[in-house]
């Protein structure tokens, strides 16, 4: 909630709901920022551990920033559940609608449901796209298609189930940062499919190229998003009664979560109830 | 030239000057060929060293196609300097207009100056775009520049000179089909570039995610083009003077032709003059 604003602030005022995502500085004027995209400014602080200017999140019951990174709250859009949409939701959505996965009637795939891709799941369906998931885990699949609405599932260690899917997608978003081959996620694109890198495994990838010639394939990244699109996404996403799967946590909890974090052993994001439980910590 | 036609033929009569590129059969009825892809067919047939169906390619005095895989030839145009052009032409200009690499002020870089990347040199130039070549060989810049109209010229293994060139470039087209590693392309890119392969190395390349997700780039493929965006390449091949710099041969030099080629001794392609020496030989 806004506690105070500059004189010349005119995007929110005292008392608004508001959110800041990973972006809190950029040089407002070369081309990326003159296209509302930010996260490619050469100059672009992040909002947390970043090593040009030190930042340090959120983890605090108030913080300073200027208007242009703040993001309007829509009313009655939850904060917690939303709270990790201004990351993990931008990081889908911006890909999504940039390379035109977002039609009605499309096929795409989510690869990894995590943090990233169970929300890029709910974007999808809300666009009206058939979605797979494809995971490495079985366990997940329940889940997918009964809590996030996927229509189907691909257990990518699976060859016989990875075999059904050749051919079926117009793209995929992939989220996953543990290394994996490329190759059998670009068999299951269409002819002019698109596979989507939003996660970053350490090692290179192997990519052929007779796989992205035969049937005119690109491998493209994407990275978060600009402020504007946050503010759309962040619409989009109360219209449609999105918001991640959270377990809300005290700040008392915070080093047992890091330690369940490391381990994967959330579903699928902690938020910090900062505002009701740090004064009390 | 056309000697006879089949009763039904519309699209050419006796006497036309016509071509066949690269493709003689495909399945008529799957969404790449409604979509004009027949190259993306999975039932495309080759027009040379097809493996499901014996084909020849045009090594003789005449050939029998059917005439949906037939390109009227402009009037005035020469045969000789656009054959070629119905491979390494619409290997190049496909790509080119698909990802949008063809407004004017763009700037973009073409990675080797052989068959295919003279002509794309000379398309983008006609399309008002910014070229620069980029090769290992040095001695190539004089013919990028004098001849073909290039705006400059990068060594890829100087590093200085490729430093130059970092985050200038919309797109690339890489036509190199020897093994080179990417990611000094993949830099060369402003935010939102396109790296498009129409080679095809053996080995894979390496494909770190950080540097495509950082600026939102993508690597894709491109293989030749369909037969009415070949129609429409050599149009606009005539109407902007464009051939392909050929070395012509009579048949008895094929030997030689093929020692050649296999040194990468022609600048830029052989084109053998089958109707005026075939008989005589």
């Amino acid at each position: 909630m806004v506690t105070e604003v500059g004189s010349k602030v005119k995007k929110v005022k005292v008392g608004d709901h508001v959110g800041v995502g990973c972006i809190v500085g950029c040089c407002h004027s070369c081309n990326q920022c003159g296209a509302n995209q930010e996260q490619y400014c050469s100059k672009m602080v992040h909002t947390y551990n970043d090593s040009s200017v030190v930042t340090y999140g959120g983890y605090s019951d108030h913080m300073v920033a200027n208007e242009h990174f703040i993001i309007s709250w829509p009313k009655d859009y939850p904060l917690d559940g939303g709270a990790p949409l201004l990351c993990a939701g931008i990081t889908v959505y911006s890909p999504i609608r940039y390379y035109g996965l977002d039609k009605p009637g499309m096929h795409v795939g989510v690869v990894g449901l995590g943090g990233l891709g169970h929300v890029a799941v709910k974007f999808l369906k809300a666009l009206g796209v058939k979605v797979t998931v494809i995971s490495t885990s079985p366990k997940k699949k329940e889940e997918a298609i009964n809590t996030f609405g996927a229509d189907s599932f691909l257990v990518s260690r699976d060859q016989a189930q990875m075999q059904s899917g050749v051919g079926s997608m117009d793209g995929i978003i992939d989220t996953v940062s543990a290394d994996h081959p490329l190759v059998p996620l670009i068999s299951l694109l269409k002819a002019n499919g698109k596979l989507v890198l939003v996660g970053a495994p350490t090692k290179p990838y192997e990519l052929p190229a007779f796989p992205l010639l035969f049937g005119r394939k690109m491998v493209g990244g994407s990275f978060i998003g600009g402020i504007k699109e946050t503010q759309e996404m962040i619409e989009f996403a109360a219209k449609h009664n999105i918001t991640a799967a959270i377990e809300l946590i005290p700040i008392e909890y915070i080093n047992t979560a890091m330690e369940r974090l490391a381990k994967a052993d959330v579903r699928y994001r902690f938020v910090i109830d900062i505002g009701n439980t740090l004064k009390t910590a």
